[in-house]
């Protein structure tokens, strides 16, 4: 098609692909998550719809963007992570970006309704994002690492503020100032003596966020073959084995995790 | 809150706030919609309501980011301008390019229903953005005027085409031969000669695409008032100056808009 | 020729095109230089043949780089102002600012023995340089003062340290003690009462800086005619107009130098 | 010291800093060092003084900047690698590439004549600089590679050019002709059945270019030791043992050199 005088502006674009051999890492955030979740009248500390809400979209994210090899959410916020040598958009960071928090943003209005069942969803969400790089196998794991940590230090501050308000009959500020300055310990243990809560015990679910991989798994298939004869059809139940995202609970700051699902990192 | 030995990974993310002094474009654009429009049975050459609808969102995402000063939308795309001197995000590219994109990407979901009356949305939309920076405002000026020369290209072409299939009885591939190597002046005689159009007397609406600025009108408010003994409440309807997005459906790359709304470029 | 199946290593390098349409400023500055005019026994608080030097340096970058359209030096940095729409070296920035520190760090040893009489050259010495950008012609003009602003500042500062060093019987700390906290007018103050100098009256060649800029000379060239029989050779003087680097020490902050040389920002 | 109203200019530099946990790698390269060494008079196909000048000038680098754990040179380039852990200058990319190339630069006018007999040098040369990040040792290996390889495959070339010209009484077009189309066994041929040359005898010094990496060597030092009753000053010989830049000319290709040189990467 003819081209107009004004497509010299293109010039202004800049190229943003990532360093090649490097984990991208594209981390989506919600925005203004605090009001959002009190207008929702989400539960607290934790409430389970939203949460499944979130590791929806991200399967959503990562059935269109194959590349993605592992991704890690908690709270409102969730990490993707494409393998190093993947040429998805040619490594253009903005691309990458885009494409992520818009479709995972477009999906949590679009399955709202099958996870939250209290209230209508009153306006639409943001959700801004940042490309990360890391070039090492060891950096990645501590970043994933730095995200459960920050994890489970805020999911133990919130269980225990949370049950201080609603049953320790303490205000939000009496709250703040009682859990000033304390430590994991000092928390495990108020919870503990105040609460009867033996914070290890509580679901995984809330402890240690949802981590998202792929795996083989071998699903029923419906086949139509022929006879022989080539007469008949038959319908027939044939095994296939299928790559298939899995929601983890689990800690993945220690060894264990890495050497029992090594193919995320061999990719 | 106590920090994670795994913290030092932050020091991976790179500043990447925008250089200052420039007009910061953030483009926004729909990810295979070719055939999500035919998913949907978008109407050719051009639906009014997925128009509207991408309109709507546009104007959400200048309502929550007042420094936007003008936004241009086309098809399946729309530009965002920020002032010269924004600190929105601190000029943070990802910030601005995320935010902006993430929620236009939700409220084309919420709003669906509202503009989109043929069919239910059947899997959430992606969009794609991008940010430029332009130096000056005649580059600025040449970006908008761009888009909307595309935008005459390709509905010009479009128009040809969608006629030819709808009423021509060609088939697609027929269509496509038939306009191969015109020129502007060729399809507006073959719409003239052939259908009885004369393009330039086609809507606005569709021909230029919508421009979205800020306009002072006068709003009528409803006030409490207390008379001066300070006896009575009453209420009173008062005039007050409010600056609201508007849409025009007009050229902006003659000089006439730009004179006509000298705001736009001295923010 | 043959390429290597290491050839893939090329990738890794990005593209670092400067923005168009914008002023490219690259500054040099010299590395350790405190050091350096130590161990050479550069005169304080000036060292006339080491500026002059810087000076003919500078003069080399702009006779090789001719969209440098004005330049800058003071003490022992220089700023080099490439025309906006330069497309030197694809405007990429690392190709701009390694070639600038380059040939004015070998052009520095070069001519070293025509400017610095006193002493050899005891090591070679370095620059770092950095590239900043700047889209309207204030903000160059803005960039060009703080300059200027800056060697004010600390010539004035440095005309009273040595003063009160070498004519004033201080130590050094004594005199940084002298001078803590004083202001402009209290150092103009000093030099005077003290010392009995009007600041004002020293030369520009130290309170400016230098200025580079092209200038239109009247030459007189050689030239071979033939007579009109062609039968004898003469050799004739004829004028040429010629673009000169002119070396200025006066006052860019204000309005004036802009106005008597409108042709640096319209190139 | 007074801060002008034009200090705003500083915030429209950007931060550069490379990615960290990667190999930086700065590559330097003549600017026309084809006329250059025209100008110059340099032996074709190497002249070996000019190569010892620019691995005396890339010794000066290293021993200015110990975070270099290798560099390699050959023809008029030279890279240098700093260890990924650097925090040299903060990794600021501008930093590390203008200091390097501008001590190259003074320092290969500096130690000119000590290494060119020949000729006075008649104008200051320039490199050009560029930095590349590689994240993987593989990487880094590679890289390495790369330019040896290239340093092997321009050798061979120039070898047998400069063999037809000089000996061979071809003139440029004519040897650029005989050359065409050649790979590297019918280079060897020709250098072997022409003029007698088994090309992997030629010395090492121009078919591998040269090596930089720290060694530690045992060094005799004086040392003034007093006698135990403190009554007479002895000197004495000491052996310390210290890093020093070592230049080597062989394969880094194969493993061989990597295995003998394990400190480089894991430094």
């Amino acid at each position: 098609m003819a081209k107009s005088k004004f497509e010299y502006v293109r010039q202004f674009e800049k190229d943003d692909s990532c360093l090649p051999n490097c984990w991208i890492v594209v981390r989506i955030d919600g925005r203004g998550f605090h009001k959002f979740s009190d207008d929702h009248k989400f539960e607290k500390p934790n409430d389970e719809g939203a949460l499944l809400l979130m590791n929806k979209c991200a399967e959503c994210v990562m059935n269109q963007f194959k590349d993605i090899v592992i991704a890690y959410g908690v709270s409102d916020e969730y990490s993707f992570v494409f393998r190093k040598g993947t040429t998805q958009f040619s490594r253009r960071e903005s691309k990458l970006m885009s494409n992520l928090v818009s479709l995972f943003s477009s999906s949590y209005v679009f399955y709202w309704k099958d996870y939250i069942k209290q209230t209508t969803l009153l306006y639409p969400p943001a959700f801004d994002a940042r490309v990360v790089l890391y070039p090492s196998n060891n950096n990645l794991k501590d970043y994933l690492s730095w995200r459960q940590a920050d994890c489970h230090i805020n999911n133990l501050y919130n269980t225990c503020f949370w049950k201080l308000v609603l049953e320790g009959h303490c205000s939000n500020t009496e709250a703040e100032e009682r859990l000033k300055g304390t430590v994991s310990s000092d928390k495990n243990e108020l919870l503990f003596s105040q609460f009867g809560i033996n914070y290890n015990t509580l679901d995984e679910f809330y402890r240690k966020g949802t981590i998202l991989i792929w795996k083989k798994v071998d699903e029923e298939v419906l086949k139509v073959c022929r006879s022989k004869d080539d007469v008949e059809e038959q319908e027939r139940v044939v095994i296939r084995s299928r790559r298939r995202v899995t929601h983890l609970h689990t800690d993945l700051i220690g060894d264990g995790f890495w050497l029992q699902n090594t193919e995320i990192l061999e990719c």
